[in-house]
């Protein structure tokens, strides 16, 4: 059986064709531009395979995920020019009638860690996957389930402890300057220091700064969550960045609880090459043929 | 049918006897002192009722919630003194062979308000109960079922923003000097002014700041669950400072997410006199009697 996954980041749209194992079989990265040329080109490219029996989407937001509201399937009031109230899953459902699974980038991202933990024979049953880049997002799966009630999780946008020596930086967050996102995405680093994040040696303060905020981020999902497992991905995020963010999270956390240990607690995807979503929307589609199916017979 | 509860605080231990509608037929107030001591007066007095079907136990933490661990029913590792390492739930289980259900003093409060919404027919999916005295902490309803995978939520330990007139406290927390607990618990009135939170008036900078923190943690449980509802009990909580809060709130989310109105977002429990954790626990207590008597059958 052949399975579509697109994921859709405000960059780039990567679109996918796997296995019933989840296994890549063809993919295609196309450029974000206007919603008409971007899925445009999605539909071009799905429509080069025969039987393809669901499809995932795993899209950059806001996005509508209540089944009951109309807007179901949209991508809502996103800054990102051109985008504000599109018809995402509507515009691919005209092209292709066949289930699909509609979510967020990093629930997609989550789901694609949280099967491959169960592929691997290591199952996590909890786990919370931020994505430190651009933005900053997570996805959580609690017990197998996607959380989130009247929408999904936004937990970029928390407020935090300043750090010694950041104090004078106001943060980039068009929304709350100094919310997570505003002190600790990869464009904080170009608004610190003049220059991208890559090109600024991890010596320099202004990595820790961020690593000390990502720890409080990680301590905030741990204490809500109580996960198995946080992940984080996203362009910021290296080992050495990682081991950062595990020491400020030692001295911060305090061992108030077991976590066990952290370089297993805190880590970078299990997926490579960025392919955690992707995985998410092959087993995600997989689970939507099934149900409707099921529904059908 | 009748059903027990035992809401177990710090100060006090709250058991009760109720029917299946979750009406309280009788309850008494017993003082926290020693396991052996509170314990002991729990035991006298549900042996004055034939015929209890099952008992539902809200208890202070922290505590073991995994059925699978050695130590499942345990008060676990409190800095309150007699207390670490006592098992309740066992104790309990020595005098009356009947269904029980564990778990958190906050997790029975939430329960209650999900249960009461339930019955006066405006059902809340998913929703956050915060306790703000003693200590501060939260139970987490999240499309009926408890959140947390390796044990309770302990959302009272996460960093904060610190308010501008407030930098120089630092904090009451033995293990994090100042999380949301060292800053906004109620023995912090004493620490900042020196009085009883009760003799403090509300126009005194310590009440805006520890307002500022609960409007950040709200947030939180905003960009995490997603909940319809946040609920606010403990001694610190009044009408008019929610109306504090509210107003924080505002102001640093922004309006980033439709949250309803506030009023209804934010707001105190809808059982009277401190009953939260007492339906919760009835109903907590119905629900582990019919699951085990399915499975005698």
């Amino acid at each position: 059986m052949l399975f579509g996954s697109i994921e859709a980041g405000g960059t780039k749209f990567v679109c996918a064709i796997g296995d019933e194992n989840f296994n890549i079989k063809d993919s295609i990265h196309i450029p974000t531009t206007t919603p008409e040329e971007t899925l445009g080109k999605c539909v071009e490219y799905f429509k080069q395979f025969d039987d393809i029996k669901a499809i995932g989407i795993a899209s950059f937001g806001p996005i509508e995920l209540r089944l009951d509201n109309p807007k179901y399937g949209y991508i809502t009031d996103t800054p990102k020019p051109h985008w504000s109230n599109t018809n995402f899953l509507g515009t691919m459902k005209k092209y292709f009638d066949i289930p699909m699974y509609w979510t967020t980038d990093v629930n997609g991202s989550a789901y694609g860690e949280y099967i491959t933990s169960i592929k691997n024979h290591k199952p996590i049953h909890s786990l919370v996957y931020y994505t430190i880049g651009t933005g900053v997002g997570a996805g959580i799966v609690d017990n197998g389930h996607f959380l989130g009630h009247v929408g999904h999780p936004e937990a970029g946008h928390v407020r935090l402890k300043r750090a010694e020596g950041d104090k004078a930086f106001k943060g980039i967050c068009p929304y709350h300057g100094d919310c997570l996102e505003g002190l600790a995405s990869g464009p904080t680093f170009n608004a610190r220091t003049g220059k991208n994040g890559k090109d600024v040696p991890l010596s320099d303060p202004s990595w820790d700064y961020v690593a000390y905020y990502v720890a409080q981020a990680s301590i905030q999902a741990t204490l809500f969550i109580r996960p198995e497992r946080i992940i984080f991905g996203g362009g910021v995020v290296s080992e050495a960045f990682l081991d950062m963010v595990r020491t400020h999270f030692k001295a911060m956390f305090n061992d108030y609880l077991d976590v066990g240990d952290l370089k297993e607690y805190i880590q970078m995807p299990k997926v490579e090459h960025n392919g955690s979503a992707t995985v998410g929307n092959f087993s995600l589609a997989l689970k939507q043929y099934y149900k409707e199916n099921i529904v059908k017979i």
